[in-house]
């Protein structure tokens, strides 16, 4: 072998400090019209990101309670993107909190900063952790939406199996357990939760099945801070060019 | 529309701090072995890891001094995991920094942390910043490690094209826009750097074409952080399992 | 050679006469707010439909008057689903015109009757026409949904490439001819418009190039009338299951 | 919202007739010996074809009593090929008869006319019903014929599994349901019979399985009409071209 | 590093002996009624077969005097499998010999030996032998039956593309150059003769061009003997079962 | 039918024989570290080389006694181009034997000969036998290193499953039968054995199973004799050329 220099550890360091993250303003959009889970996005978020962030949510005016299917995830989107309208020009970055749900594309076009969508943050993170995913979701509906987002970011050959916790409930993180398992014995190594925020499940479900289990908001947050500390954004280059002269609202 | 309430923007503020992080060790690989790279690896580094973080650079002790095609970035795999066996136990994460260079598979399964592998976290990267990702090389002999390194990580689909420099030298910026400009003629929207820390590149290249250009050393260092910040760490479910008895060294 | 029978060609024919379709009513939704584009599509679709069919457009409330890129289709898919729900129970099966845009699978959730996407029409006729399709768009903000929305029908092997045939003019179709040629030099031997009912577009283009051209909006008229007559409808098993209690509305 | 116009449903109607179809030769062609199938699917057709439609039904001389697997394919093939010659430039479409059966790129090369397989047919118009389908047959033979046939089309990704229905007799139709239900507990919402015609088996599947039941034949028929009726025919402009000189017979 | 033995290079050997390999009878199917054809298929085939081997050739009784494009394909398809019938257990191993030709699933059912289509075994070899394989044909009709052909094969993400060399002569390799260079500018680094012992070609341009060139027959041909030498033979499990009382023979 | 001469079967025979192959020597390389599985290997090869091929097996001096798993399988493959690299000029082909193990294109670019992996051998000999590929192997920590070696190959889409037969024993095959039935009824229809040279396995599971089971060692010897006898040899166009200067050595 060769003589070459090598660094060996030094667990006592010394080295150079990092650096201080300058203060930035991150959109949460909600994908429902709950206050009540807006504020629990809120207190999630705040929990990860940086002392230098601020963390604001919005909750769109319009859609569902709780979105679930196909036809809420397309309500969503335009709703979402309504009130993410409002904040053009005064926030450094966007996460879009709905795993599964549509329009993080249209969010791109729309806003000047980095849009990160918690279904991406989730299974790319997912990605780094194992080999082959599993989604863990609470309703067959998802299904649909989940995979076609899945499909649509380019990461189906990694996504081994969506499976449904039926009548889970995440106030009793021991009814995830089933459903976990049946993905881990189909394949799957790592698990993603088809939510967000559910840290109480992430950790009864990572203690007791033993593999990673990924929370997408807060994945979504700490990498949509680190896209602005960057300072990269979204290409305008083609599909997400905004037109002069066309109206960002909804009427 | 229905009444719900609604976040309106507050650009003043008054939110409750985010968190501030928790010390970590972060372990970054170089792949060849020049300890100027490494230096230059060190300090690029630390210009985007949190202060808290302590910044280590490994370099292998045999291998090529710059790595470049298939048979190299075979060696440069072993050489990293041989180098890497010494810090089992004494860092947070460990960030490989070769583009498309081989070995991560088995540094998860080497590793109980987090391992990010540049090449994914700038094609990642990329993914959230535009529709279809251009990477650009100076010499065609990373093309088949690079095109199997995304393929491996499932983002074929995404990979628009990937383009060679040929001659282009990072002491001159300029020298890389032609290849950019044809990859954004090709159908590409956004930029990744086969490379690591070409941070004059990246920004005389996103002035002059007008798209992200991702250095995939910053996005891999800032995301790692992130999955430590997070307690999230590799599966050992099946694949990187590591048996008890396997000697983690090369003799 | 077997001494089987044969079927001989009989060009006088005799046979029992085919079947009269029983009436129908067949909802267009246009994808755009412009109620002039409404009446040209009712005019098209009444072209072709069967004289026992009853022709129906409605025009989305809200959304943009042409419909251009990911924001501009979300917002649209939004507003279509609106106007359509004011449909349910009234009509034997829907066509959603707009190509390219969003919302098919929320329709087929929302509606009880086969629902045809103009963009799955023209892709499918376009592969029973010939090899590989080229699609001619007018506008570089349509690639990404076009392409996304070919991905998601789980054609886009099929699919050979879109041209933007830059400042082409409806009234004047000899300008779409150098971008429908360049689609025949790169490999297509089909061509789909990414229009609806530009029915002197795709006459001039089929004379002038040699090759098929599809008008998604005719052909999906009549495969709609087809599921309709044929008794089909969408499968309600999973991912388009209504669950009771769901509001069918905006607001 | 804005305040467009919108078009309000008009349950009475009033709208301008749709069109009378002119006259057409519609060409069925079997893909086995069976003078008896070949009856049965002449009086299928006409069930479903307009009443202006003429539906001729061609036997192949020489083949299989019942094509089952790949031998019988590719007989069947050059056979229907050599009895489809007889009707160059008599008929206005095609329908080839023979669920996974091979030579449908050969029909169009040969024959001026639209020409629609009924595998294409059943695929399609299933992917337009539902997310993931389901095919049902009676041999396990077929099974790679089929699955060939449906990668060719390009739609592989929308094909959920193929279950084969042991002994299941069309003439009770209840032998077939245990094999669709093994299919919707797969993952399937949509179910497509490999067979033609067999409509009694469609009506009691549907109905007991609460899911759509495509039968391939009628499906066919409807759109090779819809092809012909919009004046739409195979391209010939590379794969599908028909070369002078070439002999349009077997011998 | 450890004081494992090693293997030293020993050029002077001393080895046991390889084997003898026991007489085979391999039975190549020419695809075209040529007799000049199968005569210099018969003789580039002894020119590679091993001295034990005997080489058969047979001729379709019907079909094209060459076969070019999906209509000729098919109809080959059969004649191969009709004449192929009468060597039913009278051979070792099939070679069928024509370039993205059909048939050769049909052949595996009925024979009950090894098959070896040459579009599997060019293709194989080429991706022992490079990372992207170019397909050099003489007509664009051939385009599309070497696509499919490749993609049934599954390999299709190996094939780089395919270059038509328009009005190339045989007998003039010099002819084939400029084609053979453009697959390579494509991406390409081997190339495949979409021809069969096309010897003349094959020298010149790999001499030419600086890249293996395969001949895909003569690489069938050691194959297959291999195989039979191995005694493997095709799995009779499902798709290739031969049923029995079913008829070897097309009338 | 045309009366086209046509080869009788001649059972005779009286052909011209075919070729004496030349003298070659043909490198193995073991992926571990043990001796006596270099013996093993050796004596398998040349059980079935041909008596002109001298056989030499190389063993690396460094990695693991078996190579199991993503670890293992990186310094494997520095290990095997470290003692390959000896034999550059002095051998005519060489097969890597280590199934799933990484390395094989950077044999490709240190060696001037043909590079047959045994992976890729055993994956292509299955893909011409049967339909479906099952591989069988012995530790779930090669199903990762597996999967992404036949990615790697292009052949995903012909893999139908990996299963492990836990705690089975090369000296009793009957401890496989399981597992290989497990196989057979997941969709597969020809096994591959994840191993080299485990002849015993082979025959007892294609008796008991009634399916073709791969040795991919000795598949592998005979086509990397057949590329070196047909004078067909690595393409150094680009991701395998040799760069002047590089060093052929670890040190």
């Amino acid at each position: 072998m060769a003589e070459h220099s090598v660094t060996e550890p030094d667990p006592v360091g010394g080295r150079a400090p990092g650096t201080e993250r300058r203060p930035m303003r991150l959109l949460l959009v909600n994908c429902n019209t709950s206050t009540a889970t807006s504020e629990r996005i809120r207190a999630v978020a705040q929990s990860v990101a940086a002392s230098s962030t601020t963390v604001e949510v919005a909750t769109p005016e319009f859609g569902a309670e709780r979105v679930v299917g196909f036809y809420d995830s397309f309500i969503s989107a335009a709703a979402s993107l309504q009130v993410m309208a409002r904040w053009r020009g005064r926030c450094d970055g966007v996460v879009m909190v709905g795993f599964g749900e549509h329009g993080r594309e249209g969010a791109r076009q729309l806003m000047d900063v980095p849009v990160v969508d918690i279904t991406e943050a989730g299974m790319m993170a997912a990605c780094l952790l194992g080999s082959e995913v599993g989604i863990l979701a609470t309703s067959d509906l998802v299904v649909g939406p989940v995979r076609e987002s899945v499909a649509a970011m380019g990461l189906s050959s990694r996504l081994r199996g969506i499976h449904v916790a039926v009548g889970a409930d995440p106030a009793d993180p021991a009814t995830f357990v089933p459903a976990a398992q049946a993905l881990l014995a189909g394949g799957a190594d790592v698990i993603v939760l088809a939510g967000a925020g559910l840290l109480g499940v992430q950790e009864h479900l990572s203690r007791e099945c033993g593999v990673p289990v990924v929370d997408p908001l807060t994945t979504a947050v700490t990498w949509c801070e680190s896209l602005a500390h960057l300072s990269l954004t979204t290409s305008k280059h083609r599909d997400f060019r905004w037109e002069p002269g066309k109206a960002a609202s909804l009427g």
